[in-house]
């Protein structure tokens, strides 16, 4: 059901961490370890920042992750100082272009990796409660773009957290009227190039896997024999459904509902509550 | 802006009506002469009835129906005695399956060639006006699949003449209250597999080129010398965006805001008037 | 490395092969459990005779199997008495139609399972030996094609075990001398439309899995309570790289090293020695 | 019969020529004006080198070019100071990836319009000249990569203009020896990341059109109140199918039989001669 990547830290060519690692995103399209379904080969995104340009580039394709040549030539090409990459299982809606992670929105990126439940019986319901101007910029049919549609319309642009909340908070009461007892499960990384957020809740309190690096200068003390993790910048951070390489300690569990922020200076992790 | 096809009469190789004619809509793929545009090579549909399964098959794909090996393999070897094939202008939206004509409900098949104006200031208020149990199996984002809804919504299944001119009237409404002066421009071919409507219509007056053919047995007497002619059934009809040869006397174009219906027994053409 | 299905028996929906059965091909594309890979997803294809064409149909895709809404609607649709088909774990050549099974030549169809090892070093070699007129057939890069072609060239239309031994003998004598130890790995599906060979062979002596079907009577004694098999005509005969239902007894293990023919009247299963 | 066009100069983004001039080659896909067809649909593609690494980046697309998200993507994300693209009208060949131009061999790219006729009657004999270790590499069924790979075979990395002379004389020969009196159509640019080399020759003398750019100085003098013009460095060249501006003067036409040079210092113009 899904696996995503949020990279930020010093320009690196995106294979550095599509394709390198033994356990990279590529590698999890055929076999994850953590995920719901080993494979998700139901169609692949990547949106990533440049230094020019105020928004972000993204690349969709329908071909499994392990078999796309272009992905292959773009990530072998481009650097980035900041890029969310995403494989996806589908849960039933059709694999096609406008159904690949990240969604765009101006500067705003969004993954999502989970589901809402019995979302056909609440999606109009759901779809009504868009903003009228954002809701024609809706192009695909999955639940994960209409968070994200919802996420805006509760002023995502101006404070992620408040607003996946109370998003949250929405589909779940939703959810609930119409009989659902766990209605959402998620882990949701977005991005305005600059900082990153990323989410892991679910309604029953079993959430899908979610994984932040951890501070670059302690994990070079620990393996001082691996030459790019000597290369890599300090303020370096992966967020990742599950790590992509095996280095005790140098990954950390994000907690049940919670929350963390990526950005120069401290990084942050909060509690994360869905309000009503 | 699209180009499309019906035939209802003994069953035939596809084929014969996609690839053989000098002027077929595979032809019409590159070189419409009567469309918007003459290149309409952003996808392409054919949905077809078979003599044992209830609901027709329907098959999509965004390659240019020029290039489409499968498309030919399926219509050199599918015989059907009702079908409807759809080749796709996209006016913006993106070319995916799921806005590949024909559109397909239960035993209904639809396609349509025109467009709503200022679709993206009205769609919300159409997708409003959808029956709740509908809205969900919307999955693309035309607003030709739009019209299928609303059709289906205001009775398409009990009253099709009815149903589509309540879905104009809601839609011109719409879109006079958004200030848009010619909201609808369409001609739409639909089937339940026995029947087959179709309507030629637009809020200004002057519609896209919509034709049927003549009575079989007038069309053998006028070109006694043309084999294929003596064996299609007497019952054979064909409507087309624009004649897929050139037999004078074989085709008559549907006038302006009105509607014709194939069936056993006689045909039928009426007016065509919106109701409010 | 590939999973493929032949069917022969009275007209069934392909349906009742590729979706139906518990493990089921399209369940083998996600979740094969005897092949060399799990995932066979790069691609698919099914051929099919239909009652009046000489030349069997093709429909090759190169979206994942578990995905082709497309293959889902024809396989709910045509009917046919002789089908092959397969699902692809590329070795590396292209994801492209070109290279999917079952490859056709007049009304011959193909499908392969395995490899032929180092094939770069001696593809040059193998390509001269395919008959002159042959050799621009070829479209695609795989070796299964090659194979198919140098078969062709080795009189497969006139005597098929004959021309595969051939075949085989000469890869295994260009694979030894550019030292290959075991050149070819294989088991194989082909058919004129009305009989059925299949081959299972490797040079190592340890060939991928090949299964067919027991005859339908005794599987019918063992198994009374199955409406299925009771509708199925005496004469159905499947043949499969895995069993697609668990029923002990109905699935007979081709031996190492020997071939099947499957047609009216007796079946026959020979020894399979590679002519040199 | 496809287009092409070639940039040299300092970085800008694809788009800029890919997209943005009012007769772009994106444009041109839809309605060239001097191509044999005035569709180009059947597939594109782009390499473009890049400042840091060794071989160029090659994006290739099945899609029409006037359709692909993924192209108008890294069109506007990437910046290139050399890159090639291509539109692909199929004279037969599949459409597939592996058909799609640029090809590309190391540092090199190559793209072509144009044909070799009776291309089926000769593509073994042509074949059989490519060097041994070059054969397995090809991957598609064109007679554009055949091109590429027969130079490749005469020495285009060590003496581009004599390779393809000699090149097209092999051709040329191989193809009268088949009776056929004009053996090669073509338009041929390539370049090894800091030279690009255009030819323009068939066997008839009337190859299609081609056309390279004024020096920008004059042009800028012509044209003062264009300030994109101002921008572009003075040793900006552009070599095109056809001119995707209509600036009287800024275009000459490559004469028949005959190749251009672009390089650092001075361009250089000779006369074409097929080698035997």
């Amino acid at each position: 059901m899904c696996r995503w990547l949020a990279y930020s830290g010093s320009p690196i060519l995106l294979e550095e961490l599509l394709y390198k690692p033994e356990h990279s995103l590529i590698d999890q399209s055929l076999h994850s370890r953590l995920g719901v379904e080993t494979t998700n080969g139901d169609g692949f995104g990547v949106g990533w920042y440049g230094p020019d340009t105020g928004t972000p580039a993204v690349f969709h394709s329908i071909e499994p992750a392990w078999n796309d040549r272009n992905l292959r030539e773009v990530a072998g090409h481009v650097q980035s100082p900041l890029f969310l990459a995403h494989i996806r299982a589908s849960t039933g809606t059709a694999v096609q272009q406008t159904n690949c992670h990240p969604f765009r929105h101006g500067r705003w990126l969004w993954v999502h990796n989970g589901l809402v439940r019995d979302f056909h019986l609440i999606k109009r319901e759901l779809a009504l409660a868009v903003d009228e101007s954002l809701y024609p910029q809706m192009e695909g049919s999955t639940d994960s773009e209409m968070l994200f549609y919802l996420a805006l319309t509760f002023g995502l642009e101006d404070d992620p957290p408040a607003a996946v909340e109370r998003m949250v908070g929405h589909v779940e009461e939703v959810g609930h009227r119409h009989g659902t007892e766990h209605p959402i499960q998620m882990t949701i990384g977005t991005t305005d190039g600059s900082s990153v957020w990323a989410f892991r809740y679910s309604s029953e309190g079993k959430s899908r896997s979610l994984y932040y690096s951890t501070d670059l200068r302690s994990v070079r003390e620990m393996y001082p024999e691996r030459p790019r993790l000597q290369e890599a910048s300090d303020e370096t951070r992966i967020i990742v459904s599950e790590p992509i390489v095996d280095l005790p300690g140098a990954w950390n569990e994000v907690r049940e509902s919670s929350y963390g922020v990526v950005r120069d200076g401290e990084d942050e992790l909060h509690e994360f509550r869905p309000l009503r």
